[in-house]
């Protein structure tokens, strides 16, 4: 095998190269874009999903949730749910039924800037980051700190700049923040202004998610406006599994309904401690916890937009711990996936959550795998896609720079192959076999097809081992050292105007001061 | 999210972890093993696949190949081939036909332990090695040497302890051996001494071949026992693409064919260099060109044991380079493979052939989202899947043990999940929620699949921040690193026992010491 590489090294095609090399990188030849349609990876049979499906009727009519406030009582019974003896609300199939025919299959997650706008039709697919990290990872010594607001801000701004990072929901616990007001507003308010994609973000309060509503309103033009196209969802963990409503929770739920802001309805039960360790048994309470969300969402307002996030978690049954890398994971997701697709919901899920400490051989391997899977699995949305370590628990900036290429190679997969005439290539295999030069390099269809086909990676490190050593044996991990440094020091999004922001800051008590917002920018 | 993390953390249920510890894993309750039935992963759709179908033999039938040697064109003209004026061999539509259904589809691949044979029938899936890189590469340094007889031998060895390893091709070319037969024979000694597990080796000339087979008679016991159970096949480059017969290969291909060793007709076309830069091009001249190798077989030997050995590589186009750890090429492999389940073939693709010259986060998500890709696109062999770097100019023992669990994790999305009475859980999901404890940790169902349903790797490492700082920050390389000099020091396979070494090296003149095959054997 070697000697046939080393020969097709050789013929290089100085010509060819040369063309390629400068042709320029237009958005409509590259080879992936957002919202490719997803879906060749089936880990369920369509008599596997059904058996599912009852599954979950039949836990949601019979076991129900347990802890709902009165004010989702009154919906859900209004609607034909059960408040039973045991204080449990259950939720009949004809109910579930009939919530499904309600809910939004148009959703669309809007950016502040239109060109990142994501529709959540069909099994379009979108990657993005999600949190809550607590530490920063410093990627070259492993060394784990508290994550601050300013290291938020620097990861929306590095977002913003990387093509297959599609959206951002905030990746790390602002701890600087201590005050719970405090770090919800700045969260938000981090978040909207490093990017211009679309933002997710958490309230643990009803009256913080107010507050940063009302700043949402003033970089949207008006409440008016806000609603046309919001620009930030909510990441909602309305259900402490098993099956128990969350009381704080649930009301921000209900806020953010009325806000008209998306919520994302997620579920994050670990399978072996709080859903149960039989994979099948943990994507049925899984599919039937955010279902009763969903029921909730549609009998407050029937089609506000809402996603089905099943978050089925690991636990590493030795030790209890969560293994957010393991091909368990990738398998549960990819079947919460397809049952998102099954009831043919605007669905998002999890993938990437490494359990390595370092964006070293292991966490490239956990992302490598469980993006195929999830990426291939038909769902709309990947969270947690990108720069997480230690199974949630530390953000590495460099490691979203490393997965940001990892995920491009992965949409590539989503795409697939196209087959017809041309492609199919009879005629030039036909021309180059009997007519010559016997080899297709500097070939026309080689040279129109090399964008169109090809990703080409930022940090993937291709050279031959003999050029590497010259060049000083650069890794992907040093690469991505260098992109991270060079968009902290000159990328500044100036989206929100200095005036907007200074009105922003004399309503509210902002904590990130202004000056380290943009330090850099006249360096 | 973050919160919910480090509380499921800290209910850890010292009872059900220690339950769990102490249990034994019997090759019974393990999650994966050999031969899982694959196939989730469906890039091509079944018209898609018609299509490519119909090129392919527009492609054999009109196009044909070059420079097929004398007693090819016997064969296959008299089962109805044509040499054209141009001299090129065509199989007309017919011809392959009628060879699909002489084909031999129920290949067995056999160890010299017969616990690792393996059944190439419907779409069970081994990974394995393959090669042949011509350097070594220092995990640490990332320097790379030229690799030895030694080398070999010793990865042999490496191979016979990993589990998710099922079978040994050749993975470095030995070049302290400079005389092409030294060279081949010994390839296959090293080989054959270092594992029991299935072994492919290839030869450049039909007299190479011809001696090692007399060795493999000697280590099966006579011919006729090597015909009962041959644990060798030939790896062989029968064709240069594009459509080009290579005439010693074919030679060796032939004698293979006599001499009952199986057959694994390979095809390595690099898209944009020697076969189309179009991917749905690139599958029909990889698909016709194997198919002819198949006619070829078949002709001389209807049912020879042969294997559909589709292996498409990736130019990057700016360079000419090849790309082992694109996601093209996993969409190459992963089409191809659908091609051999179309044809019903016992089918061997590349996967893992990653361009990254040492086992850092690169080499980790190539691996990773090329394994899962390939692991679940229904290939009966995944060749090259451990160890590689540098798009096969590289080999590293560390990275072959880190490769065996990433291996392992893609084998539990391979396997899939269960659906029935038990799996879906309804029982231990009514008990935990309605009688407590509220958690699933230390449930009976919990601690009976721990074992069947979770694949825990060596190398892995899943500890939290402070316990890894604690530990001295281990990574899965430097637990790699561990593993390879316990193999090293300590498993010196003995199954070929002295004696018959002794008579081999008495009939051929073997250059690997046998005191280097045992030297630290009683340290």
């Amino acid at each position: 095998m070697s000697e046939v590489v080393t020969q097709n090294r050789r013929r290089g095609g100085r010509v060819a190269r040369q063309a390629i090399r400068s042709a320029p990188l237009t958005e409509e030849t590259r080879a992936i874009h957002p919202g490719l349609e997803s879906g060749n990876f089936k880990v369920l049979s369509d008599l596997q999903i059904k058996r599912i499906h009852t599954a979950v009727l039949d836990v949601l009519e019979n076991i129900g949730l347990a802890d709902a406030i009165p004010s989702c009582i009154d919906v859900i019974t209004a609607a034909g749910g059960v408040l039973k003896d045991n204080g449990r609300l259950t939720f009949p199939r004809a109910l579930v039924e009939d919530m499904l025919t309600k809910v939004n299959r148009n959703v669309v997650l809007y950016g502040q800037d239109p060109k990142h706008d994501m529709e959540l039709t069909g099994r379009k697919t979108y990657f993005g980051t999600a949190g809550a990290a607590v530490h920063m990872v410093d990627a070259q010594t492993g060394d784990y700190r508290e994550s601050t607001t300013q290291d938020l801000y620097d990861i929306a701004r590095q977002v913003d700049k990387l093509d297959n990072i599609h959206f951002f929901q905030r990746s790390v616990v602002c701890r600087d923040l201590p005050d719970p007001f405090d770090m919800d507003f700045h969260t938000c308010y981090a978040s909207v202004s490093g990017t211009t994609k679309h933002v997710g973000s958490s309230w643990v309060e009803v009256d913080h998610f107010e507050k940063s509503l009302e700043m949402l309103h003033m970089i949207a033009g008006g409440e008016k406006k806000w609603r046309e196209r919001p620009f930030v969802s909510m990441s909602n963990c309305f259900v402490v599994p098993p099956l128990k409503f969350a009381e704080d929770a649930c009301k921000c739920l209900e806020a953010s309904v009325r806000g008209g802001m998306p919520v994302l309805l997620l579920a994050a039960g670990q399978a072996g401690a709080t859903s149960p360790a039989s994979l099948a048994g943990a994507v049925v309470q899984e599919t039937a916890e955010v279902l009763a969300g969903l029921c909730y969402v549609n009998a407050i307002e029937p089609g506000a937009p809402a996603i089905f996030g099943t978050w089925p978690f690991v636990s590493d049954l030795r030790t209890g711990a969560m293994s957010g890398g393991s091909g368990e994971q990738a398998l549960l997701v990819a079947a919460c996936a397809q049952m998102g697709e099954f009831y043919d919901l605007p669905t998002g899920v999890p993938s990437g959550m490494c359990d390595s400490k370092v964006p070293d051989y292991q966490a490239g391997a956990e992302k490598g795998y469980n993006h195929a899977i999830t990426g291939n699995s038909g769902t709309n949305l990947v969270y947690e896609s990108a720069g997480m370590h230690a199974s949630l628990l530390g953000f590495c900036m460099e490691s979203l720079v490393l997965d940001n290429d990892t995920i491009g190679s992965v949409l590539r997969t989503v795409r697939g192959i196209e087959v017809n005439e041309d492609t199919l290539s009879l005629e030039a295999i036909r021309s180059v076999c009997e007519e010559g030069p016997g080899h297709y390099l500097g070939s026309d269809q080689t040279l129109s097809v090399m964008q169109s086909e090809y990703f080409y990676p930022e940090t993937g490190e291709r050279s031959s081992p003999n050029e590497w050593d010259e060049k000083g044996k650069p890794t992907a991990l040093s690469i991505a050292t260098e992109i991270v440094k060079d968009t902290m020091a000159n990328h500044h999004p100036r989206h929100i105007s200095e005036e907007l922001d200074r009105e922003i800051r004399q309503k509210f008590d902002i904590k990130l001061p202004r000056a380290l917002m943009s330090k850099s920018v006249n360096n």
